[in-house]
């Protein structure tokens, strides 16, 4: 193997760039030539790659965001998109493929090495930390300390009007940003979409801390949740608790933002070298992954259909540290 | 004046501690007792006053939100309400007060004033910056800064997708928040009360970045605008740019919290020196602040019913930067 | 067992409170009287001990530094203040211990139960992370972080002006908080007391990025390496690379302070349980720690004895990094 | 005029990305031609000057540094050297010049003028604030933030152990940050360059603390006084407090980088703006500053020979709350 490319793919998540930077710099230590392909699969379709120099990936550690530009593509859903993007590949002589993203991304890639054949390592980059085959994604730290920093901004204004906060995290299918930052924001309850929270049990525990004399309670909310967004939750519990002063907020796309933090960096600089090297011992259809420590190579199949659970623990967690 | 006390009232903002820091022990080195009234009107009508000394504001010049709390009082709006509240006070002998809060705060210190008679000097603590006679209010740098930490959070995303993001931010009836985080945050357009701005304007000057090779956009706006808020105005623009990828982000409560940058400690320190010299000094009905680096002190009639025009060297900024 | 107490001890770490706050709702959920001891062994000497309620830990899941004080004792070194702090115990009928701290806490920790059998559980609390017994520690992922940002502003000045800088970061005995940081701000180099790096390595190095066109470099050392500290380093290297503009940060004592980051929250609020369900469950004269995800169990002769070894993965991650 | 040049010289400080980008754009604005000088005086000598577009700076506003590299000039300072830079600038047609820097940048460009008769006008951009002519100069407000979150950590664990910390902030002729960070960090007392401390008044002032129960205390010492470093200092007081627990930290570099604040974006703007249209307005040997709101040209002569003092407010303000 003598010429690879790496591109990222659907949302983006800080330390992408950590990621990238790991990748140019680990090939050109393995005397490969190394290519960056911009906007993910459409940059591919439409040939908008080039070579990547040391120099190319300078200063980018600490930045958000990501320098190739993501996008979810459509053409590439189709078989006439993917030959496209075959065609530019070959025509390039490139040989092996580094995927950063999440799970629509590694569902085309393990669509295309079906088609094509070409090796393709993934590596999990998204916030959400909802893929299988690695305790961590990159870009999950950093979200949940975004998070966990906008609750303790409003934990200071909700103490100081003793009011009820819901506060609404990413995680559409996934509970990882909600439990880490409502345990580490002191959350008197957190709803995850694993688990089904009902209205009545959000105000027994609101009722709970108040019995507890606390003046101020937050309530941390995944997206996802059966019982709506924040703003519906929040509108179904208010007729129950006449005295409370209920707020809602919603976080948003700040948490996909950020310089990453120390974990991300180190996560997503150690994930690009062992891609790399999963390229060259043969690897071929996998993501990359780190569990209990060690480098994990997942078939992408795998990776895609299987769910991570989360760790009850932390919802037995929040609990008792509620009380 | 031997006994003076100190509350805070309406929306709290962030630099009320290092405020009634100041106030507490300025007023120790002036030998007065100090007392401190917890939840603002409501607190001095039910007597939840209580003595401070030097070590009960240890520690806190640092921290957002306010030891004292806060809240909005129908109570006071009423004259029994006020009677009860001046009972209260006369009967521990407080001879004066100082008062940290905004509009609605002052409103309510003035009529107090003259039904009874006892001084009062209000300290500027509001995010909105819309107080007359201050160029700053305590709170305001903080909200900025958080407001633009966010947006470049949001530009890092934006950048990754081409993305068109229109963030709103807090300031009902005041732009000062969404024009210096707009400027800070290299903001394409900045929508505020104090001026209209059409729909076709925001149109324009997304088109106009658009032309000039610009890969994505951000327009701030302020949230009480005649377009509606953020969600209103992108649903407005979104049809007459289809290519474009638009996302909103509201900001919301994070801007009250956080620990107040030194700007805000600074200010809130000096201003509550000069509330409690103003008092010793005879000031009666009056607000505090500081204008040009000078101390001065606006009747509070004035105050309140004045306005304070956003400085429109501001506006155009945003566009000459813009371009 | 009925009656447990906390303290904290040796050198502060963020995140020590959120542990301390763990303990304490984890013993009241288990339905245990908890008592605080300030000022660790010494308070323990001289009964400074209270109980504590669930609402004397609100609040404080955020800040860095302890509530409870921590402090070196030498009185507890010796028998006789051993045996004043065990008098103090049962006089108030204690009948367990947990122990927040490190290595220096362990071996009096370990001294005490040997003599007195009063079952002790330690929660690891260090920013060095050189704790055997647990992947990490509470406080280390802040201190990384801390270093990290300084790092990043450091960087900022260096790349202006085409500078090297030598950054002394934390870690006397150990590289974690220097290998994790230089990876994560993309130093040129590492020098951390597990492995010697030679001044003639150094220059090497620094050579190498200079023949690479990178006209700024970053050297991150750990405290205690044999070529002496920051400053010393700098001056042995300067002679040998007379064009450098050769600068040197010494970081010091910000990285014990700080909010902790959600991970050692997390972290902290995990072995506060831990270890309270740990005395329940009849541990004696342990460690608790968290290794590949799971609570870990290990005796304190151990955890102070053997130690825990610098992953040489990120050592060569930063070699190949630096290319 | 129609061509015109910018360029950043001494001493780096935050928020000069964002006077370049605001003055290219400004120049664009008003149909200029702007090149970007490299390096200061030393790129202005060897001719590394290029054509700036409006994209040359766009996503830099928040950055720290400066794009345009900066560098003090030896060579500058003969008379080969200025007669050099002229040719490269006339050559090109360069009809104006703008400088961000500090005293001596001024100093050049003053005697670059009188010799060669360029227009230029002098942006102020130095962390120490010492520049007559303007009320704050670029970078100053992140300084003191940086030093300010810096002594917030520290107090963390000054509290923790209950410890005095001398803490060394930058300033050498110039105690602005020690002032603004001592008051917003509840310093005890704050060493600054302008007004003498004895060694006495220190040790008065901490047994002053101690009386009053304070556990620990904070110093904060400018870098240039007449004692000596804050280690020096350190090891004068320690003999006269034998009880006391001592520690050092010297913040260094770091409060030279970081993003900038909101407040040194918007200064940066500003002034950059100013700037252009003081050249396009026919100024000629001048600062721009702005002085209670407004903007103020002063000669340079002027604003390199006359000083600013300090604000004596401020020293009064922290003895009256170190109460």
């Amino acid at each position: 193997m003598k010429k690879i490319a790496v591109f990222t793919s659907g949302g983006d998540a800080p330390g992408m760039n950590a990621c990238i930077r790991s990748v140019v710099r680990s090939a050109l230590y393995h005397e490969l030539e190394i290519y960056g392909i911009k906007y993910g699969y459409n940059g591919m379709i439409e040939g908008d790659i080039y070579k990547m120099k040391s120099y190319s990936v300078s200063n980018i550690v600490q930045r958000g965001g990501t320098i190739l530009k993501s996008a979810r593509s459509k053409d590439f859903m189709t078989k006439e998109g993917r030959k496209k993007a075959y065609e530019q590949l070959s025509s390039r002589g490139i040989e092996g493929l580094i995927a950063i993203g999440g799970d629509g991304t590694f569902t085309g890639a393990n669509i295309f090495f079906e088609e094509y054949g070409i090796p393709v390592v993934g590596a999990p980059g998204t916030i959400d930390n909802d893929l299988f085959g690695s305790d961590y994604t990159i870009g999950f730290d950093t979200a949940v300390n975004t998070a966990l920093e906008a609750i303790d901004k409003i934990r200071d204004t909700a103490m100081s009007h003793d009011r009820v906060f819901f506060i609404e995290v990413m995680g559409r299918h996934s509970g990882y940003i909600a439990i880490q930052s409502g345990i580490g924001g002191g959350a008197e309850l957190v709803m995850v979409p694993e688990t089904s929270t009902t209205i009545n049990e959000v105000i027994n525990a609101l009722q709970k801390g108040k019995d507890a004399q606390k003046t101020s309670s937050i309530v941390v909310v995944a997206e996802g949740g059966e019982e709506g967004n924040a703003h519906e939750i929040a509108a179904k519990v208010a007729p129950h608790l006449p005295k409370a002063d209920i707020r809602v907020s919603t976080l948003g796309h700040i948490q996909r933002g950020g310089n990453p933090t120390a974990f991300d960096r180190i996560l997503a600089s150690r994930l690009g070298l062992a891609a790399v090297e999963g390229l060259l011992n043969g690897e071929k259809n996998v993501m990359v992954g780190i569990i209990d420590k060690e480098v994990v190579y997942t078939n992408l199949k795998i990776a895609i259909s299987k769910s991570k659970p989360l760790d009850q623990d932390l919802i037995r967690l929040v609990e008792i540290l509620s009380i």
